[in-house]
């Protein structure tokens, strides 16, 4: 009963052409904890973006019926070495319904239901899915289940790290973003005091509108007193971002170090000894880092990715948080969309340059059925 | 019974001129642990030099009898803000003989003593130091005892350090400097791999010669692939680094995660899962660090400074540590000088420019009576 679907690849060549494009795929039945899914909604995270289009110039694309070739810059290409020549599933995450399940207790217990899933090849029609990972949703719908799992997984596991880190207090720097305003919500819940960096004056409306108390705008021109203000009056010495690239890891240590330098009775020539502790998790911006390491030696600057993150924290509580996700799905957790594609329409060059801009807000649904 | 004697200070004035200068002080008698010591001999660290003269321009200082007055470029003295107005003393650690001390027990134990202190105002005659961080030398000489603390502490720190991350090798980025001989020697009485980091190739010689197995020359054109090479032989994932500056930091992360990804069955765009760890414990090169990210998001940046790092890992293992160091003082604790200077030689312009220049193996000791 093999099942045969349309399916989303993405394939570089060492050449630099990157081509993406829907083929009919042949799934095998699916063994053991897998599960079928017939997809029926399923997000663009800036996560999917990087294997989806990268660096790629879009603009000068060649687009045609489920399909879009363009060629990766030099540099870009030469960073993608590891990816030459192979042929690449995309999405992440979505939802849609179990229609046929491997002989673990965990998969056949699916089959029938609607489910959040993590399958990798999200944007097709069908796809094979791991039981363990998947959510089953009820009475919601597909969009409401669609995100349910990467945003909102990454945003607890950042509450979860700083917990770990013995922090109160979160600096996140892209407040307004999805999951920024989720990590808002969920901080609200939890007591838990949370800084947000946003760049544009409406942005700090939206989310004091959400309950959010401090705000920072960093398109001011006063953007590192109101951020030093912001990190003494909450404490927040841990921080979370997914630009990477430029100076504003470096300026949140500044701030940070500013912070903790007033509050030493006596000069030291090596700073403060308060830790302050920053998390990339993301790639938003492929520029270097830069740090100037102005703020003595008492700080740290990791990568931060969820599947190492859930690995690593034990199945307890990653059940335990899965659980408020279930619970919470269309309040904490919901997410919003800006436009629903099917899978021919997210390769038309309109949809390309407007998700691949990864404007706050504008978040892309890929339904397959329509 | 007050003791009178010269000790250096360095202070910087809001304009930039910084006056390093001898004066005569009268200390208090020693009180509750603390103990007086006759000072004979103080090395000049890396760590004291930040302090000394930091970023000035010594070329064109004035210097007299026991001083001399330098003007810090602009810049530099803005980054200096905090010290400014202040006279602060100099000199990490160094040797002398305890001639009187607070009515601690652990401070009357070492009347009479010659020890190894820290008591931050080494280069002077007599200074005020901590009893509990004094390591009695008993017939050692004081230059055999002036170097005790700070380089053997560091080098059994970062072992401590790399252990505690579950690291079974280390790598090292200036090799052939007097610490990088001590971690080497280290190393190999524990059993530790090391990568060591050198820019000459007589100092490819000079740790081989004394049992490094790794060495690998940052000048030489097949730098990154010799980098390669001793990380996959040793399984390095976690390094030390003084320099600070520029793109070193993001080539051991790049080599590390080369030999990461060959370990890796199939390609993932988050690069691996390898936990790779970088530590940078000094500011020989202040320009700003580097980092392009280009090696997933396992690796985590954190400055390393001994002090704080002392304090988190306990008192057992500190005592521990000192005792190795007493133990093996003249063998794997031992540090070489090129020179010898009193507290005015240390002022003058040819020693200045000399120590100033930090070069690999040429340590000065400064000898307050001679």
């Amino acid at each position: 009963m093999a099942t045969t679907g349309k399916q989303l690849f993405t394939t570089l060549e060492a050449d630099g052409t990157l081509t993406v494009a829907l083929e009919d795929v042949t799934l095998p039945d699916p063994t053991g904890a897998q599960v079928l899914v017939r997809m029926e909604a399923a997000p663009i995270n800036p996560s999917d973006l990087a294997i989806l289009v990268g660096g790629a110039d879009v603009e000068n694309a060649e687009y045609s019926a489920g399909k879009f070739v363009a060629k990766l810059p030099a540099p870009v290409n030469a960073a993608s070495k590891a990816r030459h020549g192979l042929k690449l599933p995309a999405g992440n995450e979505g939802a849609g319904t179990v229609i046929a399940a491997g002989d673990s207790s965990a998969a056949q217990a699916l089959v029938g239901q609607r489910v959040s899933c993590v399958p990798g090849s999200a944007y097709s029609e069908y796809c094979l899915a791991d039981a363990n990972l998947c959510l089953p949703l009820g009475d919601h719908t597909a969009e409401e289940g669609a995100s349910a799992f990467i945003n909102p997984m990454t945003a607890l596991g950042f509450v979860e790290t700083a917990k770990a880190d013995g922090a109160k207090a979160i600096l996140h720097t892209v407040g307004a973003s999805n999951l920024g305003q989720m990590l808002t919500r969920i901080c609200l819940e939890d007591g838990i005091e949370l800084v947000n960096i946003v760049r544009k004056a409406e942005h700090v409306d939206l989310l004091k509108g959400q309950g959010a108390k401090h705000v920072v705008n960093a398109s001011d021109s006063d953007f590192f007193e109101q951020l030093t203000d912001a990190i003494r009056e909450t404490g927040a010495f841990c921080g979370f971002d997914p630009i990477g690239g430029g100076t504003l890891v470096d300026t949140a240590f500044k701030a940070m170090e500013r912070v903790a330098y007033e509050q030493m009775t006596e000069y030291s020539r090596y700073g403060s000894n308060q830790m302050k502790r920053m998390y990339i998790y993301g790639r938003l911006d492929n520029s270097p880092t830069t740090l100037t390491r102005s703020y003595g030696f008492g700080w740290s600057l990791s990568g931060w990715l969820m599947f190492p993150f859930l690995q690593a924290i034990g199945r307890d509580t990653v059940m335990r948080m899965r659980q408020r996700v279930r619970d919470n799905l269309t309040t904490t957790f919901a997410s919003h969309y800006k436009t629903r594609v099917t899978l021919e329409q997210m390769l038309t060059r309109d949809a390309v340059l407007d998700y691949r801009a990864m404007k706050t807000g504008e978040k892309y649904l890929v339904t397959p059925w329509g």
